[in-house]
């Protein structure tokens, strides 16, 4: 079946290049708009760059374990749609039975066309019950180490990412020399990495650098002007 | 297509919770993680009002974003997939046809078997090409309002999440003071969200608060002994 494994290869790939945008760009999101927010208000780097590592440390465990939780939750409910697509398979296998001949339907294929699928799928439980998960639920089985792999590749991809903007406060003496340099890295690897990100999810890599580069800037411009107000 | 309908139903209304889920989450345990790890390290309430403040408006509007683009990124990658498939309908019919064959045989079933609904597709040239999105390749046809309402929704509930734990920075004066009542009200809010979550999830609710907990628990955990370290 070289179309189905296709599917999924391409189902995985895309999954963990979701994850890792996913952490990258809040990483390099929201620790840059904060520490560019606070630089507005407090004037020691050493309260921007504990604010930003605690940012960082908080934004990276509650978003690993929230892909966690993700993957876990669609495991979860793919388990327990399976449960009772096998229970409806043995104790109602004539609604069951009209269930797929519904599916076939929707893509104008009469009854008669789908008799003989029909017929054969009632006779294999195991296929009936994934042609059901499939094509009536439009569920896939998730991969059994997806949620851990979610985690890890979303908390690297945002500890990865936060530290560039805050890195410049511990090299640069002094907060208004380093929000300038801050905001350079930030940009540049906020491009990079929209750039990049286009190539994987088929984005024109310009376009996607571009929007990537206005999320980025646009969060940090909003916080920047917050903190200015209320200090 | 009763069956269709439902099963998009589902897909919708888990995508809206899914979305909320996402929001709150990150909104109750980042500015949470983030208070709790400045009061270890600073001594004014100011400051952490307003960290917590920047960190709101960067985290909604980042996610918000975020979740604009990812929706967004789908419905292109459906746009894609489904330009490819018609163009591939109409220029290699017989490997589109060989390839429902292939489908099929993974769940069992005999190119005799098939082979009425086969023809039935490729007299139907849209039948087909939405046949090959679900069936061969897996996708959904996204909605189209979808990327705005997942910005919305995200952004929003991260907000909500937010101020709950900065609030008592504000009302309770002191930063040792205010820090007890923080814990306080965002370990009921984790919860009572926990709680909530798993109703909608099909988590048991009670394993849903405890997950929730946890989460929220270790990701301050681990900023408040980071900024402490380093303070």
């Amino acid at each position: 079946m070289p179309q189905t494994q296709h599917a999924e290869r391409h189902f995985r790939a895309s999954q963990a290049v979701r994850d890792i945008v996913i952490g990258m760009a809040d990483g390099l999101t929201v620790p840059f708009a904060l520490a560019a927010g606070l630089s507005g208000a407090v004037v020691s780097s050493h309260i921007i760059t504990t604010a930003g590592l605690a940012e960082i440390a908080a934004g990276s465990i509650a978003m690993g374990l929230g892909g966690y939780l993700a993957a876990r939750g669609d495991a979860e409910h793919y388990d327990r749609e399976l449960q009772r697509e096998q229970q409806e398979v043995q104790t109602v296998p004539d609604e069951e039975a009209a269930e797929i001949v519904e599916v076939f339907k929707a893509y104008g294929i009469s009854p008669e066309q789908c008799a003989p699928v029909v017929a054969a799928l009632c006779k294999d439980r195991d296929s009936w019950v994934r042609f059901m998960m499939r094509f009536e639920l439009g569920l896939e089985q998730p991969e059994p180490r997806r949620a851990t792999q979610s985690a890890v590749t979303i908390a690297c991809a945002y500890i990865a990412g936060g530290l560039i903007p805050i890195a410049p406060y511990f090299i640069v003496s002094g907060v208004t020399e380093a929000l300038p340099y801050s905001i350079a890295v930030t940009l540049s690897a906020l491009a990079v990495f929209g750039y990049v990100k286009g190539g994987y999810t088929g984005t024109a890599p310009l376009r996607s650098a571009i929007q990537t580069l206005l999320i980025g800037g646009t969060a940090a411009a909003a916080a920047f002007i917050l903190a200015r107000a209320i200090s």
